[in-house]
């Protein structure tokens, strides 16, 4: 089959590579679309040892499912994480968290940037017919958005303050709109504040925002600079979510977190069930969309994800979609 | 009266110090006892710029209460935080988070190495009979201890660990023992793994650490290498929660903090009511005390409380005591 494979910080389309077989309980997915996320970007430069088909994000179509035959042609989208079932976090039902996981297209199983994928069928979820394959991609980064308020439910009184407006930013200020709660996103790019505008969302520059006086503050920048904003805007006893990954480590004045009483939250994948009901119900993500590439043209998708300001690139991976 | 005097990073005993007046709401405190405590240590160091009388740890008796004047000779211990009231975190019930506050020996307001101090009678709390003084003086470090439980209650069948066995860390253990919950405790120090096995709570050495194990970290060293190895013993998407400012700032992976969902809480000041009834039912620190001083020797006292390993340093105020 046709795929884009990473090694040593290159990628290059393969029209070489096998058919992933799926084993006990797993099924073949045929990839529609798959989105590039910033995980993906960081792959390429090299911050994860990762070789093969990289790819997390996607909407496909179960095409082979030996153990539940009558799930085949289910349209789907998939959990990313694979946990080995037997360690102590998995016993303990904290499989996202299982110490020997394999995530698609990030650790040790092929993704999504292929015609096929191989999933275990409990990863897999049925997308509603009303949600089109454009919204169901986003399905993955939306539930990692969702994560936060499983995390932490947030007050109907409480003033949120997301950081950063790229493509996570994006979709964290879309799942907490309309929750009732004061919401401000800290927008750099026009595009980002135009797209923010027409979901109703209040958009501020990094020096507008007022210090000291958000309850919570979600920092979805990954930037050293952008923790600092959101450590500053936050209040006393506040609550700082961390969505992003940072490039290196970040000098932190830990003694302020202490005498702020300061609650940090490490978030990271979220709930698929949630995310799917908000694409069916009330969120639109398709707004995100920069562009559309072939499979053929991955490559160059990539260069285009990675330009300054650009939000969600798919690639679509089957010659029929 | 007499008291000890911190200025320009200089500590000595003065003669002539004015009796404080207290002003509406207030009252005068004749100060049996005060405990010499890190941050005291830290004044002495320069951290922070307070001039005046240090000492926040106290047991007294009030001595002056013009407006409740059937309070005068109550024994009671004394909550630290001199809130505005009027800003808003004080408007908001967060008055320990007071924009403005002040801090009994820290900021702003006179301390407890003196004859008399002042407080509102509002922070003021009776000691029960059955205290003695050498127990309340531990009031105020041992509700920084219990504030723990109240920002995060614990399951009974989590593990704690706790990094550090010095003055906090001694009453941490303290406050978590009999909870039912695995605890352990790292320390250092012969005498602090003494008091901890006569206290039946379980130490271990630095190197002796289970890593990714502890649902629930508590880091009392207040020094990155105990931060360092706080965050190592904590298993995935476990608490870390900070009880010690740091001198410096601390260089942290955040990125594994998101990735391993891992939630950091900043935890200062504590329950005093809560702290009272432990003292009162089942909690004796008395074992921390390594030698108590006279006011007059309060200097000397200073330096022993700053000698590696040495846990709580007394010194009694007045005369009489």
């Amino acid at each position: 089959m046709r795929g884009l494979w990473l090694e040593d910080r290159r990628l290059r389309l393969r029209q070489d590579l096998p058919v992933p077989v799926p084993g006990p309980g797993e099924a073949l997915v045929r990839v529609k679309l798959a989105g590039i996320c910033a995980t993906d970007l960081e792959l390429l430069q090299g911050y994860y040892p990762f070789a093969g088909i990289p790819g997390h994000e996607f909407v496909g179509e179960i095409a082979a499912s030996p153990d539940q035959p009558d799930r085949c042609g289910e349209r789907v989208v998939g959990e990313i994480n694979l946990p080995c079932g037997h360690c102590t976090p998995c016993q303990a039902g904290r499989g996202n968290h299982c110490e020997g996981r394999r995530v698609l297209g990030i650790k040790g199983h092929d993704g999504a940037f292929a015609e096929y994928l191989v999933l275990p069928l409990s990863n897999l979820h049925a997308v509603p017919d009303n949600i089109p394959d454009e919204a169901a991609v986003f399905c993955e980064p939306l539930a990692a958005a969702l994560r936060i308020q499983e995390q932490r439910p947030i007050r109907a009184d409480a003033g949120v303050l997301v950081v950063g407006a790229g493509r996570l930013g994006q979709l964290i200020a879309l799942s907490l709109a309309g929750g009732g709660h004061e919401l401000q996103v800290v927008a750099r790019h026009p595009r980002q504040r135009a797209l923010l505008e027409a979901a109703g969302i209040t958009w501020t520059g990094e020096d507008q925002v007022t210090s000291g006086a958000w309850d919570l503050v979600i920092e979805a920048s990954g930037t050293p600079a952008g923790f600092e904003l959101a450590r500053r805007a936050l209040r006393a006893a506040g609550t700082l979510v961390l969505k992003s990954t940072y490039a290196r480590r970040v000098e932190i004045d830990l003694s302020r977190l202490v005498v702020d009483e300061i609650t940090l939250i490490g978030s990271r994948c979220g709930p698929f069930a949630t995310a799917l009901e908000r694409l069916r119900l009330d969120l639109d993500p398709r707004p995100l969309i920069d562009r559309r590439y072939s499979l053929s043209e991955a490559v160059m998708a990539f260069a285009e994800a990675a330009r300054p300001g650009v939000l969600k690139i798919l690639i679509a991976c089957s010659e029929r979609d």
